[in-house]
Order: structure tokens, then sequence, then C-alpha cells
């Protein structure tokens, strides 16, 4: 691409440190099935969905969104370059996540395809978006927690599933095995959520690397206010440990996942 | 989708009648290889570029873009709800495209992932997203006309090149006619954004259903202020009879291509 200003800040974009969950958990996926899956194989559909959530994350601060000037302890992108520049690369990333999932041709067409319906889904109107058009109307309303725990499934839990999923497929895992990873998923994503609530309370934007306390005083509702604090933490703890569960009888093949269940609850950024 | 505002900001997109013309190429692309090709049969891919170029507009008009408020006579989106609604809306649309083609079963898991790459890279950083990305760069400084073809090679040029090589993958093309179906697009895609020029020139508001002489008082070069109007159409017109001689061998079953190719440069609005 011969555009400067996408270019700069494309690569303000891949510079910046982020965690990399969705796509470690995605590889841990895939070798959890038991199935021999090189890192090399499932590479594409790994960055994909790092994709689909760095773009996400970049339409979320715009100024119309959720308009945060910090992420990952640097300036977003439409404050480090303008609106027009994060919503195009927003807009961009999007679609080469589903260009690199199409073009990896170690893959066969059909897992591409499964991968592409998958990660769509996840990322579109019943997943990812939807959740985020749910989450801007409650702003300034009190959810239940039935409510709330519905806005983040969409929001963020969609794709921490689909990463799992999509780990499955690449892996061909067994009808069984898909369940599972889909009900693990579910499991996680909903404890990711309310341990990032906890955590948000807890924190100082110092150690958070964004605005601390953000969605508080932002009229969102939360976990933590609505269960308070302690029983928040107790029940991520226990949706962790009942994901754990499900794929207890897997072999050592899992282990790289298990420690991925783990280090998403037990952490303090 | 349970999400009203989004599901009103969708049904407002959906009811805005535009002139379909990447979804009706593709449908007289894929009918002019000769195979049998059912309307059903292109009905996703047809589809699916059609949410592509409704979402583009929807982000072009936001105020950080074009920032227009006027689209096929009715309010834009952002306009009508809100610029929030109007980023996830657009970017749920772009996830629906990929989903939309993933999930026909009728065509073969190779053919949709050909549709998902081909229109992937036509959406994306290499094609319109680039485009629109340079665009936005050139605004207030005089380009060459080399430099416009190119800007619009990508920002429309893509698209409409896309609608008739996905045409080509449902309907099994042969290498050469792919080969054609990708000339015929370059040419007609060039015609018909020259077209635009000359029209946006010459028509006022009411016509037109969006704001009039918008480009030049926006700064932006226009083939017609660097060519002069009738050089212009001129160009345009050698264009169209090119891509028509293109297919000039072909059978009647390009006649629904021919007739399409003829009204992207015969109209006035």
């Amino acid at each position: 691409m011969q555009n400067t200003q996408l270019n700069r800040a494309l690569s303000h974009t891949s510079t910046n440190p982020g965690k990399r969950l969705r796509p470690q958990l995605l590889q841990a996926a895939a070798r959890a099935t038991g199935n021999p899956v090189s890192e090399a194989l499932a590479a594409a559909p790994a960055e994909a969905i790092e994709l689909i959530h760095t773009y996400s994350l970049i339409h979320d601060d715009l100024p119309a969104m959720d308009d945060d000037d910090m992420r990952r302890g640097r300036p977003t992108l439409h404050v480090a370059f303008d609106e027009a520049t994060a919503i195009l690369v927003g807009d961009g990333l999007q679609a080469k996540a589903f260009e690199l999932i199409a073009s990896e041709e170690q893959l066969s067409a059909q897992q591409r395809i499964d991968l592409v319906a998958c990660l769509a889904k996840a990322a579109g109107f019943e997943g990812m978006v939807g959740g985020q058009g749910l989450d801007i109307e409650a702003t300034e309303r009190t959810l239940s927690v039935e409510q709330l725990k519905n806005i983040h499934a969409l929001k963020t839990g969609a794709l921490i599933t689909a990463a799992l999923v999509m780990g499955g497929i690449v892996g061909q895992a067994n009808p069984d095995q898909k369940h599972i990873l889909k009900a693990v998923g579910d499991k996680i994503g909903l404890a990711f959520q309310i341990i990032d609530d906890v955590i948000d309370v807890r924190s100082d934007s110092t150690t958070l690397g964004k605005t601390a306390g953000k969605d508080a005083a932002a009229g969102k509702s939360t976990y933590v206010a609505l269960m308070g604090l302690e029983a928040a933490e107790a029940a991520a703890l226990a949706l962790y440990q009942e994901s754990v569960a499900l794929i207890h009888d897997w072999g050592t093949e899992a282990d790289s996942l298990r420690k991925l269940l783990a280090r998403m609850v037990k952490r303090d950024s």
C-alpha cells in the first residue's frame, strides 16, 4: 500500500504491544485437540482474530464511541493521527482479517470457510458489534446482572469463544471437542469481563495503560457495582473452575490452554 | 439481533433505494460466462458486495470523513441517528458481507473462499479503504490526471472490478473469461467515475439526491477540472467502447452485461 498516512497509522497500531490473548487462545485450542497443528498452520487465523480485536479497539476509542485518549499506555490512533484515519484503519483491518484467512493455502477450503463464517458472525451484529451497540444504549441506565452478562457475552465474549472454536477448526476437532471448546469460551469470556471490572476498580491508570475507573465514571453498569467486589471475584473464579473442569479429561496437549485460562482470571491488568 | 437502535438504523439503511449497480454487475457477469447460473446462486455474493458498498457510504458520509448530510435523497445515517450508530452499522455490515458468502452452501467451498478473498482485497487497504485514504490526503492539492486515476482505481474501481470478477467466480469462468472480466471492470470503473464528475458539475442537488458540486467545493481534484468537460466525456466514452469491445465475441448471454455497461456511462444521476 502506497498511502503514507494510512501506512504510518498502521505501523503505530502494529508496534503497539498488546497481550495477544485471542491469537494465543486460538493456538492453544488448536493444540488441545490432540491433532498435529504447527504454529504456522494456525498463524493466519490467529492473526486475523487479533486484527478484528485491534480494529474494534480503534473504533471503540473514537470520540463518538467511548472517547478514549489512551490505549496500552499510548495515545489512541485518532489522537496520534485523526478520526478519519482511525475509521479507515479500523475498516481496513477488518477486511484484512478475512483476506488473511481466505489466502491461507495450508488450510483446506472448507476449514477457511468455516473460519470466515465463525469470525464474521462473532464480529458482527450477532456478536461484537451488536454488543457494543447495546453497551452504548445502556449507558446511564442501571442494568440487571443478566442484562450486563448479555451485553458482555456479545461485546467481548463472542470473540473469545470464536478464538476457541476457530482453534478447533484449525485442529480439526471432533464434534464433542468443538462443543466443549465453545462452552469453555463462553465461561472464560464472562469470567474475563468480570475480572476486567474488578481490575478497573482496583488499578490506577499507570498499571492499566488506559484510563482507570472509566466505565463507572461514564455511567456504565459494572459487575462490581451490581454484585459487590467480593461476589464478583468469586463468580469469576467459579466460572474459571467450570471452564477448566470441562477439559479435565483432555491430555497434556491441553496444558497451554489450561495455563491461558488461568492467566485470564489471575492477572492485574 | 435484539438491539433496537442498531435495528432501526439497519432498516433505515436497507429501505433506502440505491441503484444496486454492483450486485447487478455481478449477476450479469455470472450469466455472461455462458454457464448456467441462476439468480439465486449469485444472490449471496451480490448482496455481500452491496453491503460493502453501503457500509463504505455510511462511513464516508461521517463528519470526520466527507461530512455529508444527504445520501440518495435522505438524511445520512449519522444525521438520522448518531455517529456511534453509523460507525457500528458500517462495521456490522462489513462483517455481514463475509458471513453471507461463507454461509452460501449452493457454492463450493473453493468458490466461497475465492469470493471472500476477492471481496476482502477490493474492500481493504489495497482497494477501497486505501483509495479513500489517498483521497482524503489529496484534498486541497492539485493532482495530475494519473494521480486522480490511481485514487479512483482504488476508491471506486476496485469494488466495480470485484463485482465482475466475483460474477466470474460464481459462473465458473475459464481463465480467459476471468482475465477479460477484470479488464472490463477496470475500464468501466474509470469511465463510471469520470461520468460522476461530469454529472456533479451538470446536475443540481434535486436530481442527484446528494449535495451537488461538493467535490469541487471541497477542494478535491476532478476529471472535469483537470481535463475540461468535453475531454472528460470523450475519455469516458472511449473507455466504455473499449470495455464493450472486450466482450464483442461473447454471445447473447452477455447482453445484460452490455446493457449495464451502457447504463453506467449514459446516465444523469
